[in-house]
């Protein structure tokens, strides 16, 4: 009878707990979820701008995605509409403190005219990852791509027919609490925009010129130069400004004393060398809180990992490394790496009043190009990968 | 002849220059002007709150002013409008970036009921420094306060009739470009909210214990810690909720291996002390680059120079520093300084897991209380001071 009754009260306590979770979760709901989506269509769409001839971010496509969250009632239901502006108070938080944080990402229309997103979870999750460092709600990255899905589906035209350009997605969220103290936001939006973007190099590959200069500072250890905060790309504009003055089309971001190679612009950096060793490595910044941790870097980590032909080393590295195994010719190949170009080939680097050659075009980039090459042919569908994620 | 020739096109050559210059600015104006302020007074005047009872940033004056500029036509006319929500491209470079930018200032309604700004134009000063550094145009400061003016005088009753409370200004400058390129924003808004804001301790000064984590990093060398960019305050907001979690009310913002302290939640920090000459010493942060040149900072620091009872330092200082003067009871007071609470008194450091006791309030805190005193005696007209500058 004893253990009856105790069961009976672990029962009920089950119970208890499970009715107060859904009430709690019918009152601030964890996620958003993708079977309450409304979707009203618009009556006058846009004309499409000619794929061979796209300004990066400058064309967006009809229909947007727009969810709310309120600390008081949780998430709302996901809202499709045609894009439109947003009304926003002007003491919003956004506006004021940088609470506000996106992502990056592509769909590709396939050879087969399948159209596939690249790696949408490892969006998702760093989107996570940023929001809580933003202070902003959770949500669930499942029902996020579903609703992305569906957005794609009925905006499926903007995918331009071109194994050259793509729809880039931008998944945004910002906080709205319209109240000017530095505190936790209240209310937040999340909404996803989409637009066709061109091939980045439309000329072919256009190798850039970088701006080292150690006297500015991108991120730092105790930051959150990790994470895809707007907070993290304002401070960089006169930067970028800066080195344009000089002739160099990016900024290459050093930190310490010793001028490690961070990031370049705002992508991954690789080196291509042979080591001091003797041993052929292809070499990138470590994920330590001065990188972002970004999905074609992982990629390229993964392929270069598979391809067992060199050693892939992730480390910090610095200024006077480079240097050296320029002088040395040790330095093979440099780029850049990121959602907006793939790879982006380095060939001078304006150091502290020195002009340093990189030779990586001179023997046609043969490691930057194979990347290329079999990152876009999982992109367009030529090889079939499951790092595609079909949208229907 | 051959003089008079050159005379003449040196001449011609001037009339070219001066000409393609006033087209020029006919074109982008340098500044907004305050002589082609349009005004459009609301309909529908809100309810006052009870100046007694007021949270910070929560209400919002009857009116606005806005001034739109873009890259091609330069400054528009300044408008002054009813309290309304923006209408923001939702691909608007402010909502991705951080392309913004605030000041944060106050106007006061003295003894003598004659209402004054605090040295509005060190904040212009700032503001314009500030843009410069998010890359967002120039303007002209007098243009700006003489519109400012303008707004408080037709919104004159919201200056709360209190010596406690006063009127806070928030000049706001956003990127509003409706492209992802994290490139300059070829359009802009320059706002200014104002709303009336109660005393920062509605029960008397309540010291406050402050987490120091060094960890936890705010600003450093080649970053923007000393401009009032949005990016300086999303990524504080988790940071002060780790705080208040472990039962601090403000996050002390060390720096360095030798862990300077910089700044505390969004103030500047003072110590005063009897240093290790034997001296009495005012100290705080210098203006390095880690912190921001708080206006109230600078007017405290010229009061105390003025007053000549103490030394006052601009320098470095360190938590070894800081320890070893409450060792020797040579630590007499330490406060934050900001515009919203003038001074705020500190009583505990949680410092890697230490409680360090201050006791700045011990002795009633005679050095905190006076410079309270003498700059609310000059916010409320019971000093007549040129710090002021009176709105009509």
């Amino acid at each position: 009878m004893g253990l009856l009754k105790l069961r009976c009260v672990q029962f009920l306590t089950n119970v208890t707990k499970r009715s107060a979770l859904l009430h709690y979760r019918s009152l601030t709901a964890a996620s958003f979820k993708y079977e309450d989506l409304q979707v009203t269509l618009t009556d006058k769409k846009q004309e499409k701008p000619d794929p061979n001839n796209l300004l990066f971010g400058h064309n967006f496509s009809d229909h947007m995605l727009q969810v709310e969250w309120t600390k008081d009632d949780g998430w709302g239901k996901p809202v499709i509409s045609p894009l439109t502006n947003l009304s926003i108070h002007p003491g919003a938080k956004c506006l004021h403190y940088a609470i506000e944080l996106f992502e990056g990402m592509k769909a590709y229309r396939g050879v087969d005219d399948k159209i596939r997103m690249f790696r949408p979870f490892e969006n998702m999750k760093r989107m996570k990852s940023t929001a809580d460092r933003a202070y902003l709600p959770d949500f669930d990255a499942e029902e996020l791509v579903k609703c992305m899905k569906k957005l794609l589906q009925i905006d499926r035209e903007w995918v331009p027919y071109s194994t050259k350009s793509s729809l880039y997605l931008r998944p945004t969220f910002i906080g709205t609490e319209p109240t000017l103290g530095v505190t936790k936001s209240a209310s937040a939006l999340l909404y996803v925009l989409t637009g066709p973007v061109g091939p980045y190099y439309p000329t072919g590959m256009n190798p850039v010129t970088l701006l080292a200069d150690p006297q500015y500072v991108r991120a730092w250890p105790g930051g959150c130069g990790n994470f895809k905060m707007g907070s993290n790309y304002g401070p960089t504009i006169k930067i970028s400004a800066e080195a344009d003055k000089k002739g160099c089309q990016q900024v290459l971001w050093l930190y310490g004393d010793d001028h490690q190679l961070t990031e370049v612009g705002a992508m991954n950096l690789f080196v291509y060398w042979i080591n001091e060793q003797g041993e052929k490595e292809l070499v990138t910044a470590p994920l330590d809180g001065l990188v972002l941790p970004g999905i074609t870097r992982k990629s390229l980590i993964e392929l270069a990992k598979k391809w067992g032909e060199f050693k892939v080393t992730e480390r910090s590295y610095t200024m006077a490394e480079v240097t050296k195994a320029l002088n040395e010719n040790r330095l093979k190949e440099m780029f850049g790496a990121g959602t907006a170009c793939v790879v982006s080939p380095v060939e001078k680097i304006l150091y502290i009043d020195n002009m340093l050659n990189i030779p990586t075009m001179s023997e046609g980039a043969p490691v930057t190009m194979r990347f290329l090459k079999e990152l876009t042919d999982i992109h367009y569908g030529r090889t079939i990968s499951d790092w595609c994620e079909p949208i229907e």
